[in-house]
C-alpha cells in the first residue's frame, strides 16, 4: 500500500505506548440498534480502504471503567452521546482477532507493526448494546471522519472479524429483554395506535404476531392509556390512539412486565 | 511472614511466565449458587492465611475461550464439574484489584513480587453464575486443597475485593432469569408440592409471596403436571404433588414462561 503521509500522532501513541495507557488485550464494542418507522438498523463504521464494516469499538484506558470506555469510544467514533448502553456479553474466541486489520491501517502510512506489538495480540471484547430512534442521531460529523452508517439489520454483510456474531448476540439479548421489560417509549410518537406498537415488536422479533393476542397481552400489562381519539385518514376503521402511562411504564421497567410474584 | 518452604512450580510459572501463557489483565470468577431445602448458599474459597473469602476464579490461557477458562478454573479450584455456567457481567472498576492478595501469597514463600509484574496490574474479571443443588457436589477433595465451603447467602462477610458485589450482581441476574424462565427441575425432588415450589422462589427472591397468586401464576405457565397423589404426614390438609412436564418445561426454557408473542 502507498505511503499516504505522516503517521497521525494518536496512531503513533497507540503503536508505541498503547500497552502502557490501555488495558492490554481487551476492547469494547457497541451495537447500537436504531428503529424508525418499522425498520431496524444497526450503526456501523466503514473500515478505511476496505469493503468491511465494523462496530464502533476501542480500547479501555487504564484509569477508566469498562462502561466509561464504551461511552467514550461510541462518542469519539460516531459523535453519538446520551444513549443508555447495556453490557451484554464478552466475546473471547482465541482466534477472533484479526491482526491484519491493524496492520493494514498502519501500512497506509508505510509503517509495519513490529512482531510482538500489543496491537497484534489476541483481544477479548466486551459487548454493549442500545436501542434508539435512529432519526434522533445526527451522523453528519461522524460521516466525515469515520463513515458511520445505519445499516438495515436484514442486510448485514461484510462485517469484520466476529462483529456479525456480536450483532446477532446483541439482538438475542434485545429480544430477551422484550420478553419481560417494556419498550417503545422513545421509539414511537407520543400517541400511537396498537398496530403501530405491534409493528415495533414484529420488527424487533422479525416475525408476524397475532393481532388479538398481542392486544390482549399489551393491555394486560397495564402500561398503556387508551385515548378517546382515533387516528383518522386511513382506509380502514380509524384505530384508537394510546399513550404510555409514564408511572406504570417506569414501574414495569423495574419490576418486569409481569409484575412482582 | 515466615518462609514456609520452596515456591511450588506452578507459582513460579505464574510469576515468571504468566503474562506469556495467560491473557494479561483479565480473569474469570464463578458465582455458584447452591439451593437445598430452602437455603440458598454460594460456593466460596477461604483465602490462605487470611480471614477473607473468594469466589473460585483464575486466569484465561491464551489458547482457550472465556467459557473454557471458567469451566477449567471452577473444576481446578473446587473439583466441581458438569455445571452449566452462564456469563452475566464483566467487572472493570480500575481500583477493583488488590495486589496485596497476590503479594501475600508469594510472601509466604519469602518471595516479593517485583514491581511491574503482571500479577500486580489491574484485572478486569468476567463473571459467570450457576444454580445447582448443593448436596450433589462433593467438596471433600476441594476442602483439602482450597477450603471450599457453601456459605449462606444471607451470611456473607469478609469477601475479598469486589467479590460480594459480584455475588449480588449474579443474584440480580438469577432473579431476572426467574422472571421469565422456568427453574427448579434440578433443585426439587421429582415430585413436589406447590408450597415447596413456592419456597424455592421465596428463597431466591428473599421475599414472601402470596399463596394464591403464586399458584395461579405457576399453573398458568402450563409447565406442571398435577398428580392425583398427595403428600401425607403433615399436620395440615395433605397438599397435592406435582411434577414438571418435561416437554413444556423445555419449551419454556427456550421461549420463556409467557410463551411466544
Amino acid at each position: 500500500m502507498a505511503k499516504k503521509g505522516q503517521l497521525p500522532a494518536n496512531f503513533k501513541t497507540v503503536l508505541e505506548k498503547g500497552d502502557q495507557i490501555y488495558q492490554p488485550g481487551i476492547s469494547v464494542d457497541c451495537t447500537i440498534f436504531g428503529f424508525h418507522e418499522n425498520v431496524l438498523k444497526v450503526l456501523l463504521l466503514k473500515v478505511n480502504h476496505s469493503n468491511k464494516w465494523a462496530l464502533p469499538g476501542g480500547f479501555i484506558y487504564k484509569d477508566e471503567t469498562i462502561e466509561q470506555a464504551a461511552y467514550r469510544v461510541l462518542n469519539e467514533r460516531t459523535g453519538v452521546d446520551n444513549i443508555f448502553l447495556q453490557q451484554f456479553n464478552a466475546f473471547g474466541d482465541p482466534h477472533r482477532s484479526d491482526p491484519t486489520i491493524h496492520q493494514n491501517r498502519y501500512l497506509e502510512y508505510g509503517i509495519k507493526i513490529p512482531k510482538g506489538n500489543w496491537l497484534l495480540q489476541r483481544f477479548i471484547t466486551i459487548g454493549f448494546y442500545a436501542l434508539i430512534d435512529f432519526t434522533e442521531v445526527d451522523l453528519e460529523d461522524a460521516k466525515r471522519t469515520e463513515g458511520a452508517e445505519w445499516i438495515d439489520i436484514n442486510k448485514l454483510s461484510d462485517l469484520m472479524m466476529d462483529h456479525e456474531a456480536i450483532v446477532l448476540k446483541a439482538l438475542e439479548a434485545l429480544r430477551t429483554q422484550l420478553a419481560y421489560l417494556p419498550i417503545g417509549r422513545n421509539l414511537l410518537p407520543k400517541k400511537f395506535t396498537m398496530p403501530e406498537l405491534q409493528k415495533l415488536y414484529e420488527t424487533i422479533l422479525d416475525q408476524k404476531l397475532d393481532r388479538r393476542n398481542f392486544q390482549r397481552k399489551m393491555i394486560g400489562f397495564g402500561i398503556l392509556n387508551k385515548l378517546s381519539e382515533t387516528r383518522k385518514g386511513g382506509a380502514h376503521k380509524a384505530p384508537f390512539l394510546y399513550t404510555f402511562n409514564d408511572k406504570k411504564y417506569q414501574k414495569a421497567l423495574k419490576e418486569g412486565l409481569y409484575g412482582s410474584w
